[in-house]
């Protein structure tokens, strides 16, 4: 028998848990001393990359979900951060100038604006390889437990998962694209690292089917929102706030929510996919507080 | 108690198993199967990557030491082909323009060449997520060595191991390096992920820390004998045998050991390496014939 959890009051102020942000950039830069001995290039590009100040969005999210399933955030922690270093490689290869080609990132030059392509190119590499690395090594789990949060992981990023959209993303710039095909591209290149950041996080709390299921519903769901909103903030947002480039997508001709749908059409749906996530997590018995909030704050987002 | 091995009579005709290659081609092509419902553009890539005529070192390796244990290839064929899959994944990316520069791969185009850069950088991140992919669904072995498996391969390709070799590669290019640091990065670059085929494929076959150690010298001792082959095989060689754009090093400057010892001196290392190698393998109660043969092979090999 499981805890009955109290559904919490109606949050106060800010949607965004930003303690657990401090926690994560604690957390990492502690995993960050081990590359002490590695050939000093790689060991600056990895710091510069990791460091940089983001919103910790997943590893974040994983936090949240072990909160509201009753487990202390260290009980997850390695593999959050993790989570972020395998974003972190994926937008260090996605900002290159054979893909997106972006000079901005978080506020800063991108990986290879400031080291060089050769180094960014494997810095993004290492830190794949040094993800699963923190969860061997680091995180506390039965041997089967961490091989289903790996599993989790590998498929998220793997030629089913994320590459899989990153793929789609690039074979379809400069052409209009089916709506189906869109949606693939979300799913795959955000939504399922998204998804994996919650379900690693409940599988590591032993979490039933049901309430994974549910868990599982709320990740595709905001993974989704996220994307969308990220399509519509190129457009309506500016670079001190969101630290990227802006206006990008129309400059490459990409194909997103706003470009299919129109700006007003694409919030919908980035709100429909909200409540959907929400109701989600507010069928299952779990203390979904926070990630209510979460949920909302990605349609009020500004960066 | 473990079995003793007879120590196998001097090998007849050719060293190199040409029979465990076509075991790895097979394999191989079963596991590119999977990738049906993966975006076209992804699965050609991989298809053409993977199925490229390589000589399977890595893989082949895994299998000679599963029978130098006294185990079926099948026990560890999952894990030798992921291992394949890895280096491929580093081939990919160590050809691209902003690291090698390479055009020819194994007789034919570079990924990148064929596919565009944005594609090759995307296949390479896909094949390492898929060669974990592979250990997880395939590779049948209990949880914790599984694990150790996982880590072996991990550690041998991350910062601390494959990258780093790489990165002191792309900077020590265009210079003259000391020669600590020139072993360092064959090494990382080399030699840890030649030691991990051994070492995973042992621990796969349960093997006590005695004969591991053995196994582990061999590894590390072939593996360097290996580049250093390489790198006189630059020089000597010609890109009908290699399949390679021959002459690079020279062309780029890069530190090598002919560039550092001159090549009959270079040749004398990777022959005391080779004898280091057999000697640790004659030493431990294995059948060592066949990673005889194979380390004999590093130093008459033509590719």
């Amino acid at each position: 028998m499981g805890k009955t959890f109290k559904k919490s009051e109606k949050s106060k102020g800010r949607l965004y848990p930003e303690y657990l942000v401090k926690e994560v950039d604690r957390c990492l830069k502690s995993f960050l001393k081990r590359y002490e001995d590695i050939p000093e290039e790689l060991r600056n590009s990895i710091r510069y990359s990791i460091e940089s100040s983001g919103k910790r969005f997943r590893p974040v999210l994983s936090l949240a979900t072990a909160q509201s399933l009753g487990f202390k955030i260290s009980h997850v922690m390695p593999t959050a951060c993790a989570i972020e270093f395998i974003h972190t490689y994926s937008l260090i290869h996605d900002d290159l100038p054979a893909i997106d080609n972006d000079d901005l990132r978080r506020g800063r030059p991108t990986c290879h604006r400031q080291f060089g392509e050769d180094i960014a190119i494997l810095t993004g590499d290492a830190l794949f390889a040094e993800s699963f690395n923190i969860i061997l090594k680091d995180q506390i789990a039965d041997p089967d437990i961490k091989l289903r949060v790996l599993d989790e992981l590998i498929s998220a990023s793997g030629a089913s998962g994320m590459v899989a959209g990153q793929i789609v993303d690039v074979c379809s710039t400069g052409s209009i694209i089916p709506k189906e095909r869109l949606e693939y591209m979300h799913l795959n290149k955000t939504a399922k690292l998204i998804t994996a950041a919650v379900r690693s996080s409940a599988i590591l709390c032993n979490t039933g089917p049901q309430i994974l299921k549910g868990l599982t519903e709320y990740g595709l769901n905001i993974g989704l929102a996220f994307q969308i909103t990220d399509d519509i903030l190129d457009i309506t947002s500016n670079s001190v706030l969101t630290g990227k480039t802006q206006g990008k997508d129309i400059l490459q001709l990409k194909s997103t929510y706003p470009h299919l749908w129109g700006l007003e059409e694409s919030k919908k749906i980035a709100e429909n996919k909200i409540s959907k996530a929400i109701n989600s997590v507010m069928d299952i018995n779990i203390d979904s507080g926070l990630l209510v909030d979460i949920a909302r704050f990605i349609l009020i987002r500004k960066a």
